[in-house]
């Protein structure tokens, strides 16, 4: 008979916690701005552990600290070199890690923290922007499997050419939590920000809002691009390849469930639409009187393309006497250039002139839901009808609706809008808020 | 006949660049405290390279910066884990090097930053006050031959046995500037600080206080030890041990010399006095009434270092009853403590009793040229003797002779001093402030 000796039960110590299931936490800079709540975030990541998980804690940097940051780069010069850039950046989470960790500490938990460079985010040679391409975990795992909670600083890795430090780009933590928790195989990656979850539209415009229990990983990519910005599109681009459940949630009120993101296929689809947004980022362009020629829409995207202009929503109209109006829409900050450029090429093609109109706003509905069910559009239109809003253009996707209307209808429409498709009532029963 | 072409030429400048001198310059905390001074700090280094030097800079954190982040530390726990404080403290010079760089693209030069850990200062595995064991040199020389400024962040390094960041201590960006010289054979290395120089005694108290030109590493080391801490004591141990001279200079006035702190043997010495000390920052405890038996003075000085308290001077006087006293001196911060563990110690060893006096300060003569040369002990005490200062304790070295008075005495025991050994004159006709 086998004898239990020391060594036995290490190793099944060991089993144990190597099975486990990994959850990585992230939080914002809000979250970690001052002592208090960097003590609230250490709580909530020992509370994590106690309930059986491996934990890896992904921080941003503090508050401010990286707007104080650029602020300095912009007193000593006005181009600053991009891996002198990032490496200034880096220290704003470099100075949260430890912090949390001593935090963990005096909760009586074990904890490290780690750099992008010590843990092994690799990324492109990319400064200011670079996209991770692989994450060492043999350091994390030793780490967590030592009964650590891991704390990553997130926003920054390391170039795998040239070895420096690189950026991710602003909002860029989230990715690495998301990429962590999918390097990691954890069970679930959780979001936390100042905010409760993900609402059906924006809570200072409509008092009803609800918060939406889960959401799907696509529906979540059209509201974070339609500026109802939560998550940063990348991440909830990743954790969709890889199926990774997201958490939003508050880490002041880290009791509640927040809104769950998942795969659309695991979702029941209750309601046609989860949500409304409102997006008063934009102008709007027109070429009017353009010749039924090929060719001419290509031309003008391609141009603004070069320019580094980018362009969103994108209506072409077709008349019966072959003259045609190309309409789009860009950031106002971009509305100077992208006019400039448009009415060159207006010239070039015989164009009868362009209009550049910066007082709009664009309402959207998003929601997988609406695959398969007509009539959704429909509603939008008529309860803008309804409210006496005009539509000055219309663009479509699977599972988004967008209108361009005038600015001051912003509001009205958005409160239209989710009254017509019941927002209010969504989840209502479901949820515990 | 060996034709030239193009590869020689490249060959021929590289030989040129290596063989360029090196200059380590080194910039504290209010040299680099905001813009205007990393502007002037790139401004320095970039003129020292037209004069044809290869340069390294080494940068301390930003004026306060450290300070914030111990009270980062502090609002989170009162015992922070050694290696996140270190990973926290070492953001800071992690700021000003990207800023210097930045700074020093700005004018058009070429420029590079490196952390402690990215140039690879090996230290002990040491967290808070790690001495450095060796210094990586092949990536510096591949950037100086490239005409780059190298810009080292001062104060850290990286453990050679865990790879873990580590910081060298209060001042160890000094250390990090001599080794740094020491390591590239470099020609000199220059200390930029917010004084010009070394001077004769605090210009505060003594108006007419010299600049010195010079002064050897014995005299430095004792003037550092007594609070006059222009430079850091381990820099200058460092700087004497290689013979690498040092330059303390301001970076308010870089064409200002400044004083060059070299080898006693190069120097000649015109004067037995180099400088008055005046150090309030200790207290006296007197064991009085001790028997006169082997062992005592020992004793007491193993539990007081049992305690981690350091002792500076230490007198024992016996009288002819064979009852002594011993009296030493210790930091005001420990005196509570100390006095404890004196008592103790008192009554195990049969001591009539334990006295403890904050109310002291402790005035140093300096100088080199004091060796061989008798009387100069004996000038400073009449000095004081003129003055109507009453001696409490004599402490003597080789190049020092120091005395504990009351301490409403020390101004005016300085410049009783200052004035006997004519330190006003000193160096008069040569300099050039």
């Amino acid at each position: 008979m086998k004898r239990l000796n020391f060594f036995n039960i290490q190793e099944s110590l060991n089993a144990i916690i190597l099975t486990m299931p990994i959850l990585v936490q992230k939080f914002g800079g809000t979250s970690v701005q001052d002592a208090v709540c960097i003590k609230r975030v250490a709580k909530i990541a020992t509370d994590a552990q106690k309930a059986g998980y491996q934990v890896v804690v992904v921080v941003s940097a503090m508050g401010d600290t990286t707007d104080n940051l650029i602020d300095l780069a912009r007193d000593v010069t006005s181009k600053p070199d991009p891996r002198e850039y990032d490496l200034l950046l880096s220290t704003g989470e470099q100075i949260s890690i430890p912090l949390v960790a001593m935090a963990i500490h005096f909760l009586g938990a074990r904890a490290i923290s780690q750099t992008g460079l010590q843990v092994g985010i690799m990324t492109e040679d990319r400064h200011g922007k670079a996209r991770i391409t692989e994450i060492k975990t043999s350091k994390l795992k030793k780490y967590l499997s030592e009964e650590n909670i891991v704390v990553v600083a997130g926003f920054q890795g390391i170039s795998e050419s040239t070895g420096e430090i690189t950026t991710l780009g602003r909002g860029g933590s989230d990715t690495t939590a998301v990429a962590l928790a999918v390097a990691l195989g954890a069970e679930r990656c959780d979001i936390y920000t100042d905010v409760e979850g993900v609402f059906t539209t924006d809570p200072v415009i409509v008092k009803d809002a609800s918060r939406l229990k889960t959401i799907s990983y696509e529906e979540m990519l059209e509201l974070a691009s339609l500026g109802a910005g939560v998550l940063h599109p990348r991440s909830v681009e990743i954790a969709k390849n890889y199926n990774m459940p997201m958490r939003v949630r508050s880490s002041f009120k880290p009791q509640d469930d927040g809104t769950l993101v998942k795969g659309v296929k695991e979702m029941e689809l209750n309601n046609p639409v989860s949500g409304v947004a409102l997006d008063e980022s934009q102008a709007r362009i027109a070429i009017v009187g353009v010749p039924d020629k090929p060719g001419i829409a290509a031309k003008v995207f391609e141009s603004l393309a070069k320019k580094n202009i980018s362009v969103d929503m994108i209506v072409q109209s077709t008349s019966k006497d072959g003259i045609n109006e190309i309409a789009f829409t860009v950031d106002k900050e971009t509305i100077d250039d992208a006019t400039k450029v448009t009415k060159e090429i207006a010239k070039d093609i015989g164009a009868t002139g362009v209009t550049a109109e910066t007082n709009i706003a664009k309402v959207s509905i998003v929601g997988a839901g609406m695959i398969g069910r007509p009539g959704i559009a429909a509603a939008m239109f008529k309860a803008l009808a309804d409210s006496s809003v005009n539509i000055q253009m219309i663009s479509t996707s699977e599972i988004k609706v967008s209108c361009v209307i005038e600015a001051k209808d912003g509001d009205k429409a958005v409160k239209a809008i989710h009254k017509v498709f019941e927002l209010d009532k969504l989840n209502k029963e479901k949820q515990k808020i």
